[in-house]
């Protein structure tokens, strides 16, 4: 199959896991968006009540035309589930998320939920984290400063640009700086530099965050509980 | 004296350090409104070529009436000296800054800094850090759910309010969240847990940070070399 059909097998067969009266976190990118579609499906023909709590703005604009009912993550008092995709998982299943740019909104629905899913076509399942460029939504005053540390510390960082040529700016107005690390040998470390530096206001390593992988193979969707 | 004459006093004092061709931090605050008034008034006088960097708007604004020359923290290759204000230092000289909120831009300059001094009444010297709120910048979205989280901890966090009654908005658009905490008995470990909050953008613990303070007394100002 190719890897688009993947993304809908996996989007489709996520919403296996929503069940009436759930506060559902959304995530945000290309797999998601088969499985909003399944989802606003699923609500109008099995008359669930459904609540979804977004990540972007892109997610939002996509399920409020399909008429899904959505809260903030500050007007819930929980998050039974979310689901979301991943750049990279690793063997121990750890991610790395952010390749769409939606990493801050998607971490703190992430950090707010009870259960997180993730799931992704069979190419994101990798043994090491660190071939996908690993995103840093940073500050934009005092950028090019960290920009300079981190390629003094030969994470060969580059700023994500859009089509026009300019810096991207994520829902938050941030900057994202992409770190080309090739491997990322000690996750938890990297994290925590990262977080601590002044102007980094995220990073895209998921750490001990995801419960279940589905994950889209020629011969169906495979399902990892991870923990 | 009274407070506002001791501020007038070490924002007039501040200047000295200043000398000709340096690139200074420009703080934030009713102390370093001072500074900056007599900083313009010395350029003039002694026709110097200061460049200045700031830390809010604020500060930008009057700095740019007064005619100093302005750059953005990534438009030059080093900060010479930062001249700052505080809202609290401790006899170890860490200090709780952000009353002004402008926590994150003042950080992010001090960083990049090779000198700081902070200019203060002496109201401002303390045995131990936390009588003062402890402020910490946020993201909008999900901020309930850390203040919350706050809550339990026994933080006493309190928004800031405008006068109009609303969330203040810092200049990058986040929250502040002020914990009243009373004392803070190790600082170090609060900076770190506070930074690896997902949403917390920065917080008002400037830890290992000041060289120089200038404390205005009843009987001038005097000068303590921190480290």
């Amino acid at each position: 199959m190719k890897q688009d059909e993947l993304k809908k097998l996996v989007g489709y067969k996520a919403v296996d896991w929503i069940h009436d009266g759930m506060i559902v976190g959304l995530g945000t990118g290309s797999t998601v968006k088969y499985m909003i579609n399944a989802l606003a499906r699923k609500i109008k023909n099995e008359h669930l009540n459904i609540t979804g709590v977004v990540t972007s703005n892109q997610t939002a604009n996509q399920a409020r035309l399909l008429g899904i009912k959505l809260k903030s993550v500050d007007a819930v008092d929980h998050i039974d589930l979310t689901i979301d995709g991943a750049d990279e998982i690793s063997s121990d299943y750890q991610g790395i998320k952010g390749g769409g740019a939606a990493l801050l909104f998607e971490k703190i629905v992430a950090t707010n939920s009870k259960k997180n899913i993730w799931i992704v076509d069979q190419s994101k399942l990798v043994d090491q984290l660190g071939a996908f460029p690993l995103p840093v939504e940073v500050i934009p005053y005092g950028s090019r400063q960290l920009f300079s540390s981190f390629k003094a510390k030969g994470f060969h960082p580059e700023f994500r640009i859009t089509t026009m040529g300019e810096k991207r700016k994520t829902d938050s107005g941030n900057f994202i700086i992409d770190l080309h690390l090739g491997k990322i040998s000690k996750p938890e470390k990297m994290a925590t530099y990262l977080k601590s530096q002044v102007g980094v206001v995220e990073h895209g390593l998921f750490l001990n965050t995801v419960n279940t992988v589905v994950a889209g193979y020629d011969d169906g969707p495979r399902v990892f509980e991870a923990r």
